[in-house]
């Protein structure tokens, strides 16, 4: 049974530590994205790709979500107190990893390259792939307090400056000349499931789509394509999508993140408190849908949410 | 009195410790050199205006010579866990300075701006000037053991590679087209001294002297130019000038320091231990001498061979 979850961070994260339980993990790609990717003091750092592989290989910090657990901030606190710029949170374990990926990058390899090089040193056993070896940005339109308009990074937008500004639109700077990274088309085109994380659908999952040749590749799949609604009870549970849908003109709901990928999707999960957006994505869209406890507690719950997700399709 | 150190790493730094007790801290500018900066892991690291800047601050680790007191190693050992490059000794604290370093450089700063970055937020009132803004690499031409001609950046001859293979010449790249950094000929031409510092002839003084502007500032102001000889006792207190001195033509004894910059020079300091060397340096370079002990315990002794050595051009 060949698996390939299209994945943001943290909420990817703790779903694919229950897929690997579900199946085989050697039988699992993950394709990540890399729009909120930054350049930060010359590091490249992929927040999306670290998050998957620090929870892949168990030393995810489960508290804070990101970053590594047991980690320290003596470098970042150090680089404050020289009047550095440290609104980006930088642990030390975790400067290994930007440190190891920007040098693979600047003697020519690729972010695929570094990212399996990372994946290998944690001895991941999944496939993890980033969405594209080519730059891609989500930026995020603002107004800010004063009416002017500001365009963001992603980061800059949710870290520097805390999510303050109001949403205009969003978009996906360099998807169209992005090529998706070597693996993805393959992957997708042989997997027997894929499935759409329970991801922000516009800061994690439609970057991904926002590339064609990914976006075709999951549309010829339609039947084999399941979701996971991000959405419970109307919110996300945590992050910024509540923020970002509107601006995209989805609705803030299950059936919002539902018709985000209307057109790829064979199948939803939806929450148990989300009943009754069922049948609207069922009518409106045309996808099958299974409701289920949606919130992963632990692994176990991960797995069973995995389950569900995967009978769907069947 | 305004005074110009030309500096290199380690001794230059215990040096300078003694220099702004001898004369007024704001009156003194460094010009350092940055023949072995390197770039690792995407960082611009400029290990002798750290060792400088660290020194000057008062946060050298005495110790160890390089790098800051009560550094932690986390980074570099969790990039060593990782299997990256973990040749490079990087400190925590260390290593927020070079990210502020990089993050000036790629946001289109210089080298210059960067160093008066980092010394603003280190407190340091002594002006510390990079040679030049433009890249010069010592290269150090060696045979390996199997024969081989090797051509190793000086990190990677001393650092990567311990020293271990003969070196046959060293070269100084880049160093045709460099030009000497914003305010370095100003400070020279205003200098009421100018003191080479105890460093390695080859590897730290020799690589500023390569900068045609700057040598011939230096001839220019040569009845104020004095020097101090890092050979105490026929050898280099610390490090590996025993091995470049004689791939470059030098003795290594005081007199072959005096003679890698002999016709710059009014005056040499040599240490008690060298006394025999005096003679042949006042008869065969023409150059006034001052004999004192050179060892530097602590900053009063490091003051004590300032003032000696700024007496020996009176």
């Amino acid at each position: 049974m060949r698996v390939v979850a299209v994945a943001g961070g943290v909420g990817a994260g703790k779903f694919l530590r229950g897929l690997v339980r579900a199946v085989p993990r050697e039988d699992v790609t993950v394709v990540v994205n890399t729009g909120d990717d930054l350049t930060l003091h010359g590091l490249h750092i992929s927040p999306d790709i670290d998050s998957v592989s620090y929870w892949l290989s168990g030393v995810a910090d489960r508290e804070r979500g990101w970053g590594r657990a047991e980690d320290t901030f003596r470098v970042l606190e150090t680089l404050r107190e020289l009047g550095g710029p440290a609104w980006f949170g930088l642990g030390d374990l975790d400067l290994a990893t930007h440190l190891l990926r920007t040098g693979i990058l600047r003697d020519g390899g690729t972010l695929s390259g570094a990212t399996a090089a990372i994946a290998g040193a944690l001895r991941i056993v999944p496939t993890i792939l980033p969405m594209s070896d080519d730059p891609v940005a989500t930026m995020v339109e603002c107004v800010g307090e004063d009416g002017r308009a500001l365009d963001l990074h992603f980061q800059q937008y949710w870290v520097a400056r805390q999510g303050r500004d109001a949403v205009k639109g969003v978009r996906y700077a360099g998807a169209d000349a992005a090529r998706p990274a070597p693996g993805v088309l393959e992957a997708v085109a042989a997997a027997d499931a894929v499935i759409i994380c329970p991801s922000n659908p516009v800061a994690s999952i439609l970057p991904i789509l926002s590339i064609s040749g990914i976006r075709r590749s999951l549309a010829d799949r339609r039947s084999r394509v399941v979701g996971i609604s991000p959405i419970v009870g109307g919110a996300p549970l945590r992050g910024m999508a509540d923020r970002l849908m509107p601006a995209v003109g989805l609705e803030v709901s299950a059936f919002g993140a539902a018709s985000a990928y209307g057109d790829l999707l064979s199948a939803f999960v939806v929450d148990l408190k989300d009943r009754t957006d069922a049948s609207r994505i069922r009518e409106e869209l045309g996808v099958d849908i299974a409701v289920t406890d949606t919130i992963m507690h632990d692994d176990g719950s991960a797995e069973r949410l995995a389950t569900v997700a995967l009978e769907s399709l069947r």
